[in-house]
């Protein structure tokens, strides 16, 4: 890839996400983590497409945002490939770019066909393990309005898939659960290391609530 | 303390509150954490001014998000004591209220005076000790839009306290120091404890994204 073409992709995904900063660092990262995977890899790989599809994986997510019914991998796999061809890309790279898109995401995509689409759904899976995944589950819980935890009966946190959305329940719902879904042999290791520091927080900062909510407790005897 | 006041002093601490769940947990916590740690002194502590002081000493953050050269402390302590004082409380309770809430920011607040002024104070920050304290931070720094972390002209995360502001940034400034500040033994035995948390989880984060950092280092040998 020519470095002017990667400059004029960089702009049209920072243009895509010009009101989410974290969403574009994110996009960094996954880019990085994509590269890193693809260089532990015997078989050929088509970087141009991977950067490509690493680069516009998530243009689709304001539309998301704006309407919920629709799916960001899906309307941003066809954003990339119409921007692609009008760009002056083949026809068989504009395809490869957006089968790869549209299989990235975790709840719908279907299975990811080639190596680059294989890494790309790996690369995006890696930052929503580990504590990485903690901090944009925060912010996104944040975003729609939604609280750390929900207290149950008893009183404490309710650490369960089960319940109302919170970062909690997410993190008991989905992102325990990403490692098992990847694809590589060096993305399945890293997730193994980060996921233990995820599961450790989570642990740690349940607990702490835990602590504080059972001083509440006291009032029972302190009030009259 | 009366069930009926409890419940007063609870709905007017809601009103003020309204628009930030985490805030309103945040001051349960505080409250939890409060009664725990009084639970474990000797001397005598004053449990009506301490539930009060707990449950009041963030309705000022309402008037400082409008405008940021107020301080919550101060704007707060003064709004709890003109509340009590319309309610029927003493100028005495008023006055110790109003001095406990004064003194319970970290930047500002001059020394806690009593006993529980110093145990609002603790419990105030045990909730930015531990995972918790980043929770909280990355909340605030979405709400002000500053990013988790800056990168350096290395390609690096910057993992200073000298930077443009960031979650990493806060946590180097502010909240790996919290635990030097507590008065009492028992805040000061959890923070160690949850500070050991917090450093593991900061460090395998600002870990996570350099490992995808240096993935794009990559880039250098891919563009033409």
């Amino acid at each position: 890839m020519k470095q002017e073409e990667y400059q004029e992709l960089t702009a049209y995904m920072q243009d895509c996400m010009s009101d989410a900063a974290h969403d574009k660092e994110h996009v960094w990262r996954v880019l990085g983590y994509a590269l890193k995977l693809a260089g532990e890899l015997k078989e050929p790989v088509d970087y141009d497409c991977l950067i490509t599809a690493c680069l516009l994986h998530d243009i689709g997510r304001a539309a998301q945002f704006k309407d919920p019914s629709l799916d960001h991998a899906a309307v941003g796999a066809d954003m990339a490939a119409v921007w692609l061809a009008e760009h002056g890309y083949s026809p068989e790279f504009c395809q490869a770019v957006r089968s790869a898109i549209r299989s990235h995401r975790y709840r719908t995509g279907g299975r990811a066909q080639s190596i680059e689409a294989q890494l790309l759904f790996d690369a995006d899976k890696l930052d929503v393990c580990g504590i990485m995944g903690l901090f944009r589950t925060i912010s996104y819980c944040d975003h729609v309005g939604e609280p750390y935890y929900t207290v149950g009966k008893d009183g404490l946190v309710e650490f369960t898939a089960s319940t109302e959305a919170s970062v909690v329940q997410e993190y008991c719902y989905k992102l325990r659960h990403v490692g098992e879904r990847l694809y590589t042999d060096g993305a399945k290791r890293l997730a193994e290391e980060l996921s233990h520091q995820l599961d450790t927080a989570v642990n740690s900062v349940v607990q702490q609530a835990n602590f504080a909510r059972a001083g509440l407790a006291e009032l029972e005897n302190l009030l009259l």
